[in-house]
Order: structure tokens, then C-alpha cells, then sequence
């Protein structure tokens, strides 16, 4: 396998924190004779079998144990990143991972950047672009829907979409270049009409992918619910109904910056992040001035915005009229509590509920999922795309495909046809990594952790 | 090998949060046919090799596809827990975590305790219980000193004393049991004295080691130091100028509780946490007053207290006073700070210092090490004990053979001396683990993380 990088890199593969075990993650073509030179166990490395475990310590330059360890041996094409590889599972602390680090980096290794690892992976054509990106996917999975749909895009379901795409345009582009060939030969419209009917099979398949975007961002990404309302209409009571029934659904990600976020929950496997908003009205108060401004900014960042009113007070008319000034009329739900004590009093409203009792939630809850994902339901076998940047390169290409219909019916010159076909290809390519540059690599791979 | 267990164990092996790698581990007789329930690789793990590692993918108990993973197979007794083994390493993601965890708990297998690894490998005779101990001091080390004392530790050094120790008590124990059969025969004197000598040089080696204790104790838990003085004596100078200087030597845990700690350091190796106190001072004030208990408590239970005063304001005699009743004199190191804007004014003090140039700093640092470790140096190859139990089991142990030495003197039964060192026999054993109950494995291995 070609290495596309001659350096070694290392980095620490576990978080941070205390726990039973820490990994350092090597990778670089013959690494193991390096790490031999810190490493004494019965074998040496350089030797060592691929997919083999050897214990021994580790010892710094100035030939101090650091700690005793197992080491795992990758030897290239069969590692992640395709090169020689190696794992050290030393006791789980960070001043030993970072003492073995230092001793590394003394010995002509280099610390890996963010992604590296995968990155290599990519580039010694372990895996292609889109795979690459559903490993950080897979990564922040929050909830099994988001996992699902990151797995999927990494066993390759969307890449094979892409690339039976793009080998029909390269088809299609072959009939195109048979028929500049043959551009004085007059059998130009009857192929041409092949040929369009080729490239509007693709911008209907393009577009059913495009389509599965707004459904495929949720998954991942979770949907941000702002919660507004008058004092005392309840909305604490709705949360903690929240936090009773479904805590447990969502796994806790510590460090995660919570401000004012105040419950996440899992509808389906969909994550709803709720966001409590102290109110909205417009203040002089200086100090109440940067609360409403946070909440003022929840609600037009929310994806949709829950405006609770109760039975007793009725509908919060001014509010309502701020809300529409900060978000589309279609992402308000609004819904009135306290139904449990006003049963004869019916408002007008998209939920009536009661935080106390539950009723009413799980209509309220059916509604979140239909507003975040639609009514639309994919198989697992449908590819979905998830990430801006495929969007992106798949309206590109649609667009570029329906710049080649327009010339085709506008009978211009072949040659363009031929332009438009092949940037088109070239777009779908960016999905997958056969066509690329360094700022795309480096903007999709920054966003990885350190030793991924 | 024995297996004490006969249930098979997991648990999270890594740390939560973001990373590149999570591990699982498994543990417990044949562990390899319950993976292979959920394990879909190119082999069996059930027939694998041990130390070998194998691709493959997790399902769910409802064939979903988890992740797809390594696992490395460890068969007993070559594993850390003497037992069959399996590590499963997924991609870092608590979510993935859960979910095999979940499965594997539907197959009966159990979640596992704290330090419950760690204790099977105690239980299989993998290392002693000293040994077992230090498992979880390396784990918690901050500084390059704590580090080296605990696998030290883990290697058996202080084990290797203590068993030493305890087998000339065994010998000893003999030649008293001799005396006893003998006893009609006259010849209890000459022997009685040699015992004596015997029991008096072990009593020796005890006592060296208990001396061990201090310093030991220091190098595991680290030094706290408060710092007090009059407001704009500097000590938020000194703060900064640590924080400048030395911040990056040690080591940050996330998710440490730094309340009012301000800064760490490591001198040699050792670490010091420096508490910033509000003040020391009586007061009415309602609000002040949760602080300055506060800062009272952080000056009691502080090991040394730097306190500062500077040539402008000169010494503070109100707080010195109030610090004697809270802390014993030769714990307070007192300073004088801004030696730079006064050179011609020398007043009393531990240290002269200048937190904005460093003049004098230096002499501090090797007072504070000085007052907390003291100035006897301990070679590498010194058992060192830096745990209480350790530390209250040789007392005991010391007790009973000052005993033993006693009833020698008073010309007492034989069968005296011989209970006094089986006692001592058995504390010394307590250490490592030869004699052990059920109540000091639960004190010793709740203390470890889950995984461990």
C-alpha cells in the first residue's frame, strides 16, 4: 500500500479523565522499531506478528520505567490507517500518556494533528471522504437514531449511492464525447435525446437525496426546542415531566456547555435539546437586559420554539407577536397546560396538555418529531445525506446537470454539454474523495478529535 | 489457575467523554463463547489464541448492527485478571459503549464493580494486595514523585519487604515454638535471648519504614498549602507568578473540584496545591462570613500556610495570632513580600521574596519542600509505604512484638511471646494480603473506578 505520509505520528486515543486504561495511537510506516527502543517485553516488535498483543514496560530516554503495558501490532495494508501501526495500553493516566508522549516525540515522532489517523486512513484509500466523515459522526452519536445514520454512511451506504451516480455520468459524458466525435455525421438528436433522458434519471436521483437532507441534519445533529412562555404557565413543570420520563434515554457527554439548556430527550432516537428561555419582552432593566438577549437569541437559533400558554391566564398574545418577529410562523408550537383543571375551556392551540398529569405529551411529542423530520420514513437501506457539505456538492452537480439539459435543448454545441457533465461529475467526486483538495481535507478533518 | 468467580464481568474501561477509542472489558471463565454471541468477525474468538486481536462487528440482541470493533483475546492465566479476558475496542462513543454493555448484560454477564478486575487478579494470585493497591495510586498520579512511589509500589518493592519481614517472624515464631516443646529442659535462656535480638532487629526494620511513612504519604497525596496575608500583599502576584512559571509541569484531570484552589505546582515531583484564602478575620458581615469559614478551614486543614505580609504594611500580628490557633507553628511559613521596592528594611521572616521579579522565590520552593517532605532522601530501591493501612498494620505489628520483647524481659510464659507474634505475623500479612476479610478487600476496592 503507497503511504502518502513517510512521518510517524502519535497521540493520545482515549479521552482525558481517570479511568482503567489509556491508549497512544502510533502510526507510520515501520514504527515499530521505534517504539522498540522504549519498549522491553519478551519479543521485540519489529518482528511481531500483525493482529498480535505483547506485554513489556516502557522506559523513558534517560531509562526510567514509565509504566508496564500491552502493546498491539498493526502491520500495513491491516491497520485503520493502512500503514504500521501500534497501540500502547498503558494505566489509565494522563501523566503517563504524556510521559510516553514526550519520550515519542524525542524519537523523531511527531504529534498527530486532529483526524490524522483518518485522514492517513483516506489517503491510503482505507475507507473514501464520506466514510472518513462518518467516523467523527459516529463519534458524537448522542442517540441511536444519530448512530444508525452515521454507521450507515460509514459502511459506505451513501458513497455507493454517489458513486453509481457518478460512473452513469461518466457514461453518460462517453456518449456525449461519441458524439463530438461524430459531430458532422447528423445523428446528433437522436442521441442527444438519450442523452438527456440519461441526465434526467440522475437530477431525480440527486434530488431524492437532496430531499432526505432536512430528515438526515436532525438525525444527526438533534433538534434545538426553545421553550417560551409567561411565568407560572408551567414550563418547569413540563421540563421536569421531561427529566422524569426520559433522562435515562440520552447518555450524559460530561463537558458538554449546558448554560441554558435544561433537558435533553430522545423521540425515537431523535435528540430534542429543550432550551428554557427566562421570557421574552424587551427591558430597560440593565440587569435583566443580557437574559432577554440570550433568550431572544435561543428562539431565532431554536429549530423550533414550544410557546406554552396555560388555561387560566389564556393566549400571551405580545409574546406571540415577538416570537413571529424572530422565527417562522410554521416552527411555533404552541400549546396551552393546566388542561387537567379547565376541561371545558377548548383554545385554539397545536397541543392542549397537562405537565402535571402527562396528558396531552404524547400528542405534543409526536408533533415535535413530525415538525423536526417530516412525515417522510426511510429504510435503512437509503442512503441520507447528513452533512452540509454533500448538500452542497449534490446542488452543484443538479445544477450543473440542468445547465446540460438547457443546452441540449437549446441545441448549443456539444462541447458544452461536455463541460456542464463533467463538472457535475466532479462535484459528486468531492463527495466521496476522488476529487479533493487540501482545504477541503483540512476543513473536514480539523473538526476531528486528537488521535482519531 | 483458580478462579474465586465464576461469573463473567463488564465494564467501561476508558474514560467517558469525547475520544478516538473506547474499550470495553470483559472478564470471567471462557468469556470468548458469550462475545462470540454478539461477535461477527473472520474468526471465532472461542478458539482464538491468546494476545491476538480480531476484526469484526457487534450486533444488538436484535441484530443491529453496534459498531464494528477489535477484540483482543487474553486467555487465563495470561491476562491481567488471571482469567479469560476480552478487551472490545469501538469507536469512542458512550452511546456505543451502553449498548454492548446492554447486550452483553442480556446474556448473562454482570456489570462489574469498582476495582473488581483488580480484585480477581488479587483473588488469582496476579499480585498481592500491597500490590493491588498500587494499581490505583498509579492510576491517580499527578507528578513525576507519586508516579514513581506507586509503581515502585506495583512492582513489588514495599511487598518484597513486608514478606521479608514477615518470614523472620515465621522463623523466629519457630524457634519459640522449639522453646516451647522443650521447656522442661532448661535451656529457655541462651534461646530466649537469641529471639530477643531476632525480634529487636525486625522491630528495627519496622520502624525504618514506618519513618518512610511522611514522606511517602506526601509524595502519593500531594502537599496543601493556604495562603494568607493582609489584602494587596501580593499574594495574587505570587499566584500568577507560580501560574506563569509552572503551570504546565503538572498535569490537569478535568472535572477536579477547584473551588478555591489557584494554582498547582510540582517542586522535584511533588505536587502542591495552593489554596487562595479570602482572608483570615472575625466578622459580622452575613455574607462575608460563609467565606471566611471557609478560608479558616482551608488554614486548618492545610498542610503548610505561606504566611505573607510585604515591607510596606509590615508584619501582620493580628492574622499571625489567629493562624497559630489554627494551624501549629512550625507549619506556617512566614514572608515578606516586594523585597524589591525595600532592599535596606530586613525584617524576620522564613523567606524575603519579590513575586514580580522571582527574587527569592527559588528559596521558598526549596522551603516548602523542605517543611514537607523533610531532608532525609530515599534511594529508588527503598520501600517506601505511603498508605495508612499500610502504615497502621506495621503499628500494630511493632505493638505486638514491643509485646513479645516485654513478656521476654518479664520471664513470661513462652506461649505469651509466641500469640504476640503470630499478631504480628498476621498484621504484617493483612499488608499483602496473606490474611485478609472480606471487609478490607470492600474498603480497598471501592476505592478503585469502575473498570479497573
Amino acid at each position: 500500500m503507497l503511504n502518502f505520509n513517510d512521518d510517524i505520528i502519535a497521540a493520545a486515543a482515549t479521552p482525558q479523565g481517570t479511568g482503567a486504561l489509556s491508549i497512544i495511537r502510533i502510526s507510520g510506516e515501520n514504527c515499530f522499531a521505534i517504539v522498540d527502543k522504549i519498549f522491553k517485553g519478551k519479543n521485540n516488535l519489529y518482528s511481531a506478528k500483525t493482529h498480535t498483543i505483547h506485554y513489556g514496560k516502557i522506559y523513558s530516554k534517560d531509562d526510567q520505567l514509565i509504566d508496564d503495558v500491552l502493546v498491539s501490532v498493526f502491520r500495513n495494508p491491516n491497520s485503520f490507517t493502512g500503514e504500521d501501526s501500534v497501540e500502547i495500553s498503558t494505566h489509565g493516566s494522563q501523566l503517563i500518556n504524556q510521559k510516553i508522549l514526550e519520550t515519542l516525540v524525542g524519537l523523531d515522532v511527531r504529534l498527530a494533528e486532529p483526524g490524522e489517523f483518518t485522514k492517513r486512513a483516506f489517503l491510503n484509500g482505507k475507507m473514501d471522504l464520506a466514510q472518513a466523515e462518518a467516523v467523527v459522526d459516529v463519534i458524537n452519536s448522542r442517540t441511536e437514531a444519530s448512530l444508525k445514520g452515521a454507521r450507515n454512511q460509514l459502511d459506505g451506504l451513501l458513497s455507493k449511492k454517489v458513486d453509481f451516480l457518478r460512473e452513469q455520468l461518466v457514461n453518460t459524458s462517453s456518449l456525449v464525447e461519441l458524439e463530438l466525435d461524430f459531430a458532422e455525421e447528423d445523428v446528433e438528436f437522436i442521441r442527444l435525446d438519450a442523452v438527456k433522458e440519461k441526465i434526467k434519471n440522475i437530477i431525480d436521483e440527486i434530488e431524492e437525496l437532496l430531499k432526505t437532507y432536512s430528515f438526515g441534519r436532525v438525525i444527526r445533529d438533534g433538534v434545538n426546542v426553545a421553550i417560551v412562555g409567561k411565568p407560572n404557565v408551567g414550563k418547569s413543570s413540563l421540563l421536569n415531566y421531561f427529566l422524569k420520563e426520559s433522562r435515562a434515554i440520552v447518555s450524559e457527554i460530561p463537558g458538554t456547555t449546558r448554560d441554558i439548556i435544561r433537558e435533553e430527550l430522545s423521540i425515537d432516537g431523535i435528540l430534542f435539546r429543550l432550551f428554557d428561555t427566562a421570557g421574552i419582552r424587551l427591558t430597560e432593566d440593565v440587569i435583566e437586559k443580557e437574559g432577554v438577549l440570550r433568550s431572544r437569541r435561543a428562539v431565532s437559533d431554536a429549530d423550533l420554539v414550544i410557546f406554552m400558554n396555560d388555561f387560566e391566564s389564556g393566549f400571551a398574545d405580545e409574546i406571540y407577536s415577538e416570537l413571529k418577529s424572530l422565527s417562522a410562523e410554521e416552527r411555533i408550537i404552541t400549546i396551552f397546560n393546566k388542561v387537567d383543571l379547565q376541561k371545558d375551556r377548548i383554545q385554539k392551540s397545536d397541543a392542549n396538555i397537562s405537565a402535571l398529569t402527562g396528558e396531552g405529551i404524547d400528542s405534543l411529542l409526536k408533533l415535535l418529531k413530525k415538525k423536526a423530520v417530516g412525515t417522510e420514513t426511510y429504510s435503512e437501506k437509503t442512503a441520507i445525506i447528513s452533512n452540509i457539505r454533500h448538500f452542497n456538492a449534490l446542488e452543484k452537480a443538479n445544477s450543473n446537470l440542468l445547465n446540460a439539459i438547457e443546452s441540449i435543448d437549446n441545441i448549443m454545441s456539444g462541447e458544452f454539454i461536455a463541460v456542464d457533465l463533467r463538472n457535475a461529475e466532479q462535484a459528486l467526486g468531492e463527495i466521496i474523495g476522488k476529487v479533493t483538495t487540501d482545504d477541503i481535507l483540512n476543513n473536514i478533518f480539523e473538526k476531528f478529535c486528537i488521535g482519531k
